[in-house]
């Protein structure tokens, strides 16, 4: 972890710890309050709370941030997009799909509530996610509503991650070049990291030439992102991740490390990390210092 | 039908092709356009496409009418509310949920596709339909998408749709009584078409008298199209209805037939038209016509 020597005056973990804290008390007062019927509440909540690194709502927050952007807003857009990817781990776990039994540590929302919960469990999370972004108390002005539903629904669907699961599901056993792997990532979980910049700046106001910048530093994170993965599901152990290792080994799945090998892949995930932090400088934005420590802690992570 | 006699001057059959060849064309030209990649389009317009009463889309132009509102508001929402109708049905017909094989007399999506191709189809589906919902285009004003993607997430997520087949799936095999089973329809199909009206509304001005009235009418309709339904799962045949007939009954599954019996549901049906008709009355609105003939047809259908 470089992080100490490339953002002196910036301490990560605190500025985290503080989003965090008001991320978590959030999601847990919004998502399925005790009015869901028959369980699916349940179901829900174990989907999303106590658990996974909320990558996606520190990368809205930081945005925010950034642009000095409505932070109420911010709020609402970090609680949604990680409601879509938590409805997107439910889904994408069932037996139909990756049939994993071990997720954060836990068994999977199937596993612990049967199929058809589960799959009601991802469909009502999505719901969640646009009813969280369209407040009826004034917090957040309606082109702002408008705009983050627009961003997060074409994220969402099958122009971003269902589409790329489509490919990844198409390409099980099958050899993807380097471009086809690239879309497909780009797609299944770039759209949404990106996406979660983007809604974030969303939230205040940013030049045209800034949010260019800004979205090719979250397409540059959600690459890096995906490498790192890669990486970790071949040198990492199940317990460090929380989830099931070498499973994309295991199901003939292509990744970068069996495309470049794992020593270009750390190399890669380098490069990107530095792409990155120049989308950043060209931004002309002041307040970056949450995105660069998120960018260096997403290529440099230990899990 | 007595639809002649109620609604003097008034043809339904034109109104509903002319509004039908509408929304078909919309459907057509936004349901997954061919940049969707790995089969997930096709998948996609095959849920959609090329069947469906399309109940739900009439109810909104119809509302829209009556509102003298902006009609390219209300085709996309025509469109979002059926991509919803449409996602459900797809999820609801997979293995885990109720394995049904036909639907509108064609195999059904996982069936045709494969059972992750359908998750990932439904899912796709309910994104694309906030996506619809708002456009970039100036077409319809950021308050109107707003208002309208807060009235969809609300319907079809944990206090509406999804909600409801939590209940459903809970309920199999257990005796419900009255409130129990009206509760579990006012969400399961309810709520979206209660919303279809309301969301027509929303894209016009409404009084806060007439809005309620029309929410009133939603529910009546709403709740007499499922009593209808299960009128129909025991008289018709599957040819007729397009999908597997009888199967409530062979299911164990609780139904207005089961808990009140044929001829007493078949009043419950009229008698909720009566409601319906009189909340219209009691909107003030001029030009309900559409949505009167509606709610009779809704009832007095023979599929």
């Amino acid at each position: 972890m470089n992080a100490p020597e490339t953002f002196p005056g910036f301490a990560l973990g605190a500025w985290s710890a503080q989003q965090l804290a008001t991320v978590e008390q959030a999601l847990s007062r919004w998502v399925a309050p005790s009015d869901a019927p028959a369980g699916l509440g349940d179901a829900m909540r174990y989907a999303v709370l106590d658990g996974g690194k909320r990558l996606r709502p520190l990368l809205v927050m930081a945005a925010c941030d950034a642009v000095g952007g409505n932070t109420q807003a911010a709020l609402r857009a970090a609680c949604a997009v990680e409601l879509i990817h938590a409805y997107s781990l439910v889904h994408d776990d069932m037996p139909c799909m990756d049939n994993d039994v071990l997720r954060r540590g836990k068994p999977t929302v199937h596993v612990q509530f049967g199929e058809a919960q589960a799959l009601l469990a991802g469909d009502a999370l999505q719901a969640l996610a646009f009813d969280l972004l369209t407040p009826d108390d004034g917090s957040v002005d309606a082109a702002t509503q408008a705009r983050l539903c627009r961003m997060l629904a074409k994220a969402a669907g099958y122009q971003g991650m269902a589409g790329g699961q489509a490919i990844d599901l198409a390409s099980v056993g099958k050899p993807l070049d380097s471009k086809q792997l690239h879309e497909m990532h780009r797609l299944k979980t770039g759209a949404l990291l990106q996406a979660s910049v983007l809604m974030g700046a969303a939230c205040g106001q940013v030049s045209p030439a800034a949010q260019e910048a800004l979205g090719q530093y979250g397409a540059a994170v959600g690459l890096s992102f995906q490498v790192v993965d890669d990486i970790l599901d071949v040198v990492a152990d199940s317990a460090t991740l929380g989830k099931t290792a070498g499973k994309d080994a295991a199901q003939d799945k292509p990744t970068f490390v069996s495309l470049m090998g794992l020593d270009a892949s750390r190399a890669y995930a380098q490069q990107l990390l530095a792409q990155a932090l120049a989308s950043l400088d060209a931004t002309g934005l002041g307040n970056t210092h949450a995105l660069r420590a998120l960018a260096d802690m997403l290529v440099n992570r230990a899990h």
